[in-house]
């Protein structure tokens, strides 16, 4: 089911509890120029469940291809995630692993574990290597800070473009599911690296994890990441501290995970520069799921339809050309004459024609909403799929939004 | 080959030159605001050899649905071609073909034609109707005006949001081909529709015609509309009046067809709002011309890149990974040890690694000219394409191109 979130759209959201087993801490390295906090540590008591997805960008980075050796060729075991931001360590080689793999044995011979149970993540510039001198120098006044009250710091130092801190929190049962994340947007220099780490209290097992994590990554960050945008190193990892022993409500942790990745995936999308309203793009009807993904993923995409967003402008016949190229250019199955689109729950057009003046000032009055949905009927077959999407800079807006075309 | 066009980037160009056996004509009807000129013909002394190549938008409008039964499905001759802005008499349904059927049938009565002689062209809002009143009244005094000299004019009337007006010329041998063109950017909102007139002198048949139009379109301004952003009105139509009566240098006319279209491309590129370059992404090496495109595409496409021209900043970490994103998702041979880099001329990247501050300086020092080219040598196969772009605006880039990521 589509999530457009609540509340105001650029709000920082901290959940100030923590999570059963597991701590966290955040310090300035000098990645970062200033004093501005660079590095942070999530670290559990001992070894537990973990997962993660990983970008498909083949050009991913040297952390990201030490977290798939620990987490899908391993056993699935972390103690701790070292996540540094300024520096990529992304197109860096041989000597970007090297950096990469010292910051875990590092952290692995404070904290008393083996690096293959750290996983290191990343995210700054491409194509300079980690200087893990300086990561290194500071793992043991970040590890001697380590606090169950440490995950606000950490989401505040894993920022890049980021304009607020992003955290969010669902409960099931006795067990809780707490997620922090980085991102920005969906304009591609927004998109930069998106970082997210979940954690739980629950005992599962590392496979119970990345079934539940891959749900829930589907159901959110997926709905996000345009084709093709992703980054070199975006990550999502989850952790289970298994600290708290009560029965687990399987039903209702999966809720939670989807619900907290939901929560995290609006706010990146929300965190679009100059973005003033967060919209849900909804089609149905297409010819399958995958047509109908292509088809959301045209209209999300679209800066006619984004600036339209902007501009609180119910320019439908833009809406209708973004799907009309996609079926051009991809042979997907699309009659124009039998589209129908609502905006804000408004129906503005039905059967491909216009409904008229009315109808759109009734859609321009629900599109002052900071979140809302266009909806799209194809009238052909059953696929559906939904999106999230934001309108564009205020700036870049000026120049486009006042012409339609 | 590659063209990136000469001279400043943002220069009206008019060629005063006229081309035999036609006239043409710009005048305002009231469709765009203000006294606006928004209604040109292009008018032969008798029906001529023509062709026509058009959009893939499935939601083509109606000028574009006549113009295909004319050129694709009829006879190939046309006397006239009437061009609108202001309207683009899309998503119109059957009220939209008979608008645009009236203007047609007017205008050939008056040029004592039949009405499958006249080609409707429309630029402007989708999904309002035609107001073929406003039209049809603008025509006795559109057709009287009608002279040798008018092209310029009925250039400026086809503007959007263009800068500025947009004509090219080329000879071979004893015949001209003289072309104009609207449409601006690579950036959406900018590329609205693209709309392009070709006129020549030499006697041609419409297959002819047809075959140097089409191999001149791929060469051009197939190379610029980037996927999927097709509208629902891009036309480009050729005319051969044959008024000039001298052997035909066919390979000769080919090339002035090719280069008609690709200073034409150029200048739609270069006049994207806030562009300050006019960048070729050359791509070789790659599996296939068809990965080879897909490549191009992804660089040329990515935001990222876009600000990093814009910023005079040699980011090649964002050249790779926006192959790299394409790669992961498409399925595109890739490996990022043998991607070689290449900007300005000046190499940057050997063997997926960064060749180092020295000749990024000399690639930033490249990256100050207004036309320059970024090569990428994949080291696969023997795929190779070519494609156009150009950077993000000022205000775009202020937000963005200061941070590397």
């Amino acid at each position: 089911m589509m999530f457009l979130g609540e509340g105001p759209l650029k709000a920082p959201r901290i959940v100030s509890t923590g999570v059963k087993g597991f701590m966290a801490a955040a310090t300035s390295c000098g990645l970062k120029p200033a004093e501005d906090k660079d590095l942070a540590v999530i670290a559990a008591r001992r070894p537990v469940a973990a997962a993660g997805v990983f970008t498909t960008n083949r050009l991913a980075a040297a952390p990201v291809l030490l977290c798939r050796q620990r987490l899908l060729e391993g056993e699935g075991l972390l103690r701790a995630v070292v996540i540094n931001s300024g520096c990529a360590n992304a197109a860096t080689g041989s000597a970007g692993m090297a950096a990469a793999e010292k910051v875990c044995e590092a952290a692995a011979g404070l904290l008393g574990c083996t690096p293959r149970e750290v996983a290191p993540c990343s995210t700054g510039v491409i194509g300079v290597v980690l200087d893990d001198e300086k990561v290194v120098g500071a793992l043991p006044r970040l590890l001697r800070a380590l606090s169950p009250q440490g995950l606000e710091e950490a989401a505040k130092a894993i920022m890049t473009t980021d304009a607020f801190p992003k955290m969010a929190e669902a409960r099931a049962g006795a067990h809780v599911v707490v997620g922090i994340a980085k991102g920005a947007g969906m304009i591609e220099p927004h998109m930069a690296t998106m970082l997210a780490f979940l954690l739980t209290d629950a005992p599962l097992t590392p496979s119970e994890l990345k079934a539940m994590l891959t749900e829930a990554v589907e159901a959110s960050f997926n709905r996000i990441s345009v084709d093709g945008q992703t980054s070199t190193n975006d990550t999502v990892i989850a952790m289970a501290s298994g600290e708290t022993e009560a029965p687990v409500d399987r039903q209702g942790l999966a809720k939670g995970f989807n619900r907290v990745c939901q929560e995290l995936a609006a706010m990146i999308v929300a965190d679009g520069e100059g973005a003033g309203h967060l919209v849900g793009v909804e089609v149905d009807g297409a010819a399958s799921e995958a047509e109908a993904r292509a088809f959301a993923y045209a209209i999300a995409r679209s800066a006619l339809v984004k600036t339209a967003i902007a501009g609180g402008d119910p320019n439908w016949g833009r809406i209708v050309s973004a799907m009309g190229a996609a079926a051009g250019r991809r042979g997907l199955e699309f009659n124009p004459e039998r589209v129908d689109v609502w905006i804000g729950g408004h129906k503005v057009v039905e059967a491909g024609l216009g409904l008229g003046p009315e109808a759109e000032e009734r859609a321009a009055e629900a599109m002052k909403a900071p979140r809302y949905a266009i909806r799209v009927e194809l009238g052909i077959g059953n696929g559906r799929w939904w999106v999230l999407t934001s309108d564009l800079t205020h700036e870049y807006v000026s120049i486009n939004a006042d012409y339609r075309s």
